[in-house]
């Protein structure tokens, strides 16, 4: 294929506007050839600057587009799912924006969907997959030099969270990221969730159950905690140890300019989880915009949409009480083998 | 008190040999004035090279000795209830290497002892308390800069495990030290103790349940996560960080010489207690003989080794099932209030 | 300008075969329109996948072809004067790789006849000055909160040399990239180099001055020290720390995956420029096509490629007898203002 | 030898006054026997709460006093001449801070009266080399394991400096310590200097010629740069790179709790050399009280002080003119071996 490969971009929101400046900067071999928004005048600002882009106010009519032949799903969580299965209908690749649905009955709908189509369309938008410091770490795991990992620590702080944030959704919209991270790290599922949690921080707004500590286990025997804090005001922060037989390995410890200064040596710490995997978007969207091309999918499946999705509503049943939960997943179809 | 003050060591193996080397070499003010050990020649080679120091297989008969004017207690476990009571029945101050006792029974009778007598004599050795980096980080969270604590995560690593160590002396004996310095970081009790644990390391010996993610609770609602691995393999390491409020603050990441080579930056881990902690053991003798010859203890006191012993305890029922188990303190008597 | 702008790549050993795969991958708004090099089979490799591209043995050749509209020059040194100038000719905007021309008379040449023209074309590729931490410093010390700065320390460290390495080419080759960022960081012509000297490595080829260390005066009186040791063997390290009134700031430490293991702490190093600066050399083609397609040129110009040759010819001069030599710049053409 | 060594401290000014509360707290063997100051009530002052300590405005009456085995010179430099000798006369061990004597000539005469008793008797107080660091730097450096020593980056930061302190006195006060290092650890003599510096830092004193960039060769052709800054503002800062024919090694970089707060990862520096070296200190005095009371001199000899003012002195002149500037030293006596 000579031609760039033309993109739908479905939302103009953060996100998408992001990633209509990336297809048009970053990414070589791809062109924004549509994006849809209910907020017309969002996406018009969104597309500034760049030719031949359609805008629409419904996704399907961008979708719909000549031209289109691949879709970036970047619309609010409730809209995914049928933009997925309006995509899956027209056999277009798509790179979803996690979480791949609303929740795990509609993620796993959209698995069997796909799964009906018997080919693989659908990416979703696991960008961690794609940091330098993670796949250095992945590989060092698969490479077997420290034996088998026993345990994950894993640290995800935010500067503050967004209006409306519940509790539930420390787990479901944050740690969703960890959930992932450590299903791909480990090659294992996750079986069961446990949450305990501190008297909540007076810098999280009223009634947030902010910080948590999430502990997942595997079907290998793997333990997995995560510090979820998302008022922790000082910065954005995502490390991780796994802690094997043989030894650790620890990422996320940002190197950046040391100043020394008033008898402080200092660095800052990144605000933003846009700057601080801008090379992971970049890379991600790059390799699907290629793979796509040549006509494979390889990033996370949505399979591994849903599986987020089932761990995280079972992190959520377990905030309630404090008690286990055990994690039941659909069986797994063939395609995902 | 001009003369230097006359040392009783029980127990003159690993800890005890230490000790005996300590005062006679880095402390001033203290001199050895009588070890005992039931197996005599390895008092006499602990004492080799210095002058005055009477030898006893009984530790009565070394506590006895005329000039003996405090007693540091690094017998083994099992002994120290009756080394502590003849020490306090005597009225000498005591630094005792934890644990204060065989158990919490029994360190609750060596509390009630003292608190009998009206007046503290007893010190636990637990160093931590003179570690320059936990003080750094005990200073910071006093001052409230940081606003309240709300998460302590703690590492502890341990090249390997002695022989005859159990699943519950992970707890007991190792993150014992945890607990101690939760407490004191935190200026508060453990109410509840939950033990994690993935699948045992193949480099542990075979039914050790090593490693483990011990959680306590305190009373302000506090949440300390400990990873305890004594047969980590690969060095002796000791961190924690403290998740507060308006910040965090992290101890444990030694510095040292950086050395590249090969492809490689690195640093050598230390593998030994004895050498990580050198200084603070340094630093605890020797605060503990100003003190003692100034008529005052300022160190960790009985109740602290039993409030331990009492976690521990907790800790030990809560591996057995993984569930989430209570700590119920006896009450605390005036002298420690 | 929607169309992409096309480019002709002069020379495709390594940095131009990475220059034409990054033109293809990484950057949109552009496309390779024709490649030179006088090894047809190495620029056919190079295009290997590539629509479109016109392979030529001949530089001029390649710049005359339709569609091309903008040139980047990778080939060898001796080549850029003529295919600079070829360039200029056609007002064809110009990216060339460092250095600008084979000596610094020929560099004057090059400026003097973009300074005829009246208007800017060219760009050299002293990629540092796109490098993220390198950008941070600059702003920092830009924003004068650190004070004037005093001396700037310098490490430029490469696992080993190319063949045919001469002990000047330390300082014309590598030590380059220290004359151009210490005059952009400090915005200050360096007006006197010295160079001293260790016994060379062992570790070093015969009779190659290795490593060096490299002294520039400022005409503000700053003073800049180099390190340049090219057959380090460990890896590829670039690391400067600035020096100011009121503090210092460092970059170029790395971040890395710790691995804890066998009792060392360690890192991996990078061993290669173009793994370090790969973000770089992105941003700055990236930056190219952008101020290409919008007309302008924002990137180190032929004056600071002249510069940079004048002061490494002073250093040269100065590697022979050890003195002090003072660098003598021609008078700056009212364009470079 | 069963009772501790009888000390007399000369000088009770901030150095003096530390080693007496350091001979009276930290070091087990030794006894303050008598300290001299001109300043009585300042003396009297240092050993205020110890006994038996008798004090003297005069240095000849301490060092006559009954049980004053060994000298603790802390006094002005210029004293430590007469002082030296007289110690020598009686044939006691003297630990002599640095400078050994006011000027290279008085260090010689120094020696030569040492010689001249044939017994080693003085050592000199450079600290560093019972810095747990440079112990461990100089142990790598020996083992051979990174191959031969290339050149050394030395980092040697202050606050501020104290007043009346000259240009000159930034090499023979503060770069002196790097003088010894250097030949400690590289086990060469230096053989000639040169001093580059920026415009002074607007932070400096009017007059003060603040930082400089101190040059060492060593006769077996190292390469040793000293960055001295005396008033950088920002904290006490000592720091070594030994760059070697196989790798690098770097102290220096404290270790020290991370503080993450308000955007910032940040680590408090150490502002003062008393507690930067605070351990330094302990062991160099532990050592010599055993050493001495076991009857032999192992630390840096008078000659190491004697070489340390003659590299001194010629950096002085190189200052002046900036040339480089050869040192000539006298001939070693027999007893240096």
């Amino acid at each position: 294929m000579s031609e760039p490969l033309g993109v739908a971009v479905l939302g103009a929101g953060h996100m998408g506007a992001d990633h209509v400046r990336r297809l048009a900067r970053s990414v070589a071999g791809a062109r924004v050839a549509a994006v849809a928004d209910p907020d017309r005048a969002r996406a018009q600002a969104a597309v500034a600057g760049l030719d031949g882009v359609r805008v629409h106010a419904d996704a399907h009519a961008a979708i719909a587009e000549p031209g289109v032949q691949a879709v970036l799903v970047a619309s609010p969580d409730h809209a995914h799912e049928e933009a997925l299965l309006a995509a899956l209908a027209r056999g277009l690749p798509v790179l979803c924006e996690k979480p791949l649905a609303a929740d795990a009955e509609a993620a796993l709908r959209v698995v069997e969907a796909e799964a009906r189509g018997g080919r693989r369309l659908i990416q979703v938008g696991f960008m961690r997959r794609y940091d330098a410091e993670y796949r250095r770490l992945k590989a060092l795991l698969d490479s077997g030099g420290l034996g088998r990992p026993l345990m994950l620590h894993c640290r995800h702080r935010n500067v503050s969270s967004p209006p409306h944030f519940t509790s539930a959704m420390l787990i479901s919209s944050s740690v969703s990221h960890e959930i992932d991270a450590a299903r791909w790290l480990l090659g294992q599922e996750i079986t069961a969730v446990t949450v305990a949690r501190p008297r909540p921080s007076s810098g999280a707004p009223a009634g947030l159950l902010d910080p948590q500590l999430v502990l997942f286990e595997t079907e290998d025997g793997a333990l997995v905690d995560v510090e979820i804090f998302v008022n922790c005001g000082f910065g954005y922060e995502v490390a991780c140890e796994a802690v094997c037989e043989n030894g650790s390995a620890r990422i996320g410890d940002e190197a950046a300019m040391v100043v020394r200064s008033a008898g402080r040596a200092q660095q800052e710490i990144t605000q933003d989880y846009v700057v601080r995997f801008a090379d992971a978007y970049d890379r991600e969207v790059r390799e699907w915009v290629t793979g796509t091309r040549a006509g494979h999918v390889t990033g996370p499946s949505a399979w591994d949409g849903y599986a987020a999705a089932a761990v995280a509503e079972a992190g959520a049943r377990a905030l309630g009480d404090g008690a286990r939960v055990t994690v039941n997943l659909a069986e797994r179809p063939a395609l995902y083998g």
